[in-house]
Order: C-alpha cells, then structure tokens, then sequence
C-alpha cells in the first residue's frame, strides 16, 4: 500500500462529469476520469488517467491556443484523430499537442475492452478551444473552468 | 509505426548528461533521460522517461519552491524516498510534489533491473531547489537552465 505523497490512481473515484452542453455531451459520457494531479494538490497542471469504455471518446476534436497537452497510451488500442487523419496507438506509444498550432484532437476506443491514457496539460490563463467538427467554441473562465458558446458567439 | 504527433518514445535519445556540479555529478550519471515533452514541442511542461540503473538514483533528494513535479512509474520497483522514509513503488503507481510544501524526494533503483519513471514538471519561473541532504541549492535562470550554489551562497 504506497502511503503519502504515493498512492495507486485505483483507488481514486472515477467520473464521467463534462461540462459540454446539449447535443454535445453524450458523446463524452463513455470517458471516465480520474484526477491523480488534483489528489496530489497540484495547481501548475493537471494529470488524469482517463479510461475510455468501447465507443467512446476522450472529448471532442479540439486543440487549445494556450495551453499544451500531452497523452501517454497505458492500455489497449486507442484511434488518434488529428487533422491529418487516424492512427492507432497501442500501450507505450504518446502523443503531445503544443499549444496554438491547430492541431486537433480526441481518442476513440472501438475495440471490445478499456483504453486507458494518462493525459496532462497545463492551466494557462486565457485558453480558448478550438472544436473543428461541431458547432462549439470553448474559453476559459478566471475561476478556471471552461464556458461553451457556439461559433457565432452566442453562449450554450 | 506512430506519425506526428504521436511517437514511441523508444525512437528518441536517452543522455545522462547533468548540470550537477562535483562532487554530486557521479551519483546522477545512472539515470538516463528521454525527453518526450521537448520532442512534441511542449514549452509549458516537461515530459520525461527517466530510467534509473540498476543502483542509480533519479536525482538527488530535493523540493521545488514554484514548480509542481509528477511521476508515474512504468517498470521496476523504484524506492521513492521522501522526509517520512522509503517506500516502493511498483509499475502504475504515482507520487505528487506540489510547490512549496519542503517535500524533498528521489527515486532509486535498488534491484537488477531498469526502473523507468514517467516524470512530469512544470515551468513555473523564479523556481529554487532545495536539497536537504547535500551542500547544494539550485536557482533557475532567466534562460531555463539551473545554477546552482553552496548552502552559504557562494556559486560552484
């Protein structure tokens, strides 16, 4: 049993909680989250495991203009979707996405058992999220979470 | 094979080059580095894959005063030694070191196998380290680098 500042990210509660609006949000209630930087009382970044069931995604297509975000593949088959396409990434294999390049991105699982990704990223004020493939636009609020509105500025 | 932005972190270089100065330079040079966030072209936060051989030490014990640390551990059994003592630590699980809090740490590998670390650390400027056990401190520069110094104040 690791005691303080060690533990084992099982013994964490899991949550599938999004803050997308309708329509949006279904499709994000398969990824399960597990706040490992938030137990440990980090404030610079944020480090989750995030366990994708079958059919699932990580969030929708995004990319930040501020904020960097990097994914390490911990189990089964995860499908990268960046703008150039898809690619599958077995255990072991990571990805990182620089802030302000465009570069957007989710995972999906379609295979038959659990894809799980250790995700960090920062918390750099004034982020905005780029969502190419819906009708949403996300910005980050001072008190640190994030605020959707459609393209054309209207708040969800 | 993994295409930007993915890669097998296997494909990058390891070094074990420190900027320790002696007499604490040798006790570092069984840790090797790879340096996965530097690859993506991440500027808020590192990403490194630290193997620690056998009888190596990941660093010498110390805190950061302004910069969060993460680590997860892939593979070994690593001895996370901490204020409190020694523990182990096994393939998934984690330790957090917030800012500020005096926690000095480092991982050793005390078996006959490779311990790899998943380390992450933030960027955060006007950063000190604090090591407890040697007559070292170490005060980040305006170029990112570290210079570090007697406890009495006086540069190696």
């Amino acid at each position: 049993m690791p005691r303080h500042p060690a533990f084992d990210p099982a013994d964490l509660p899991e949550s599938n909680a999004t803050s997308y609006p309708a329509p949006y949000r279904e499709e994000n209630l398969r990824r399960h989250n597990r706040r490992l930087g938030q137990h440990a009382g980090l404030r610079n970044f944020g480090v989750n495991i995030t366990r994708i069931a079958p059919g699932g995604q990580s969030s929708h297509r995004h990319a930040h203009t501020r904020q960097d975000e990097f994914v390490y593949v911990l189990q089964g088959e995860a499908v990268l979707q960046t703008n150039d396409g898809e690619q599958i990434l077995g255990p072991g294999m990571c990805a990182g996405f620089p802030a302000g390049t465009g570069e957007a991105h989710r995972f999906l699982n379609r295979g038959d058992s659990d894809v799980l990704l250790l995700v960090m990223g920062d918390r750099s004020s004034g982020d905005e999220v780029i969502y190419p493939d819906i009708d949403m636009h996300g910005r980050l609020q001072p008190d640190g979470t994030f605020r959707f509105f459609r393209k054309d500025g209207t708040p969800y």
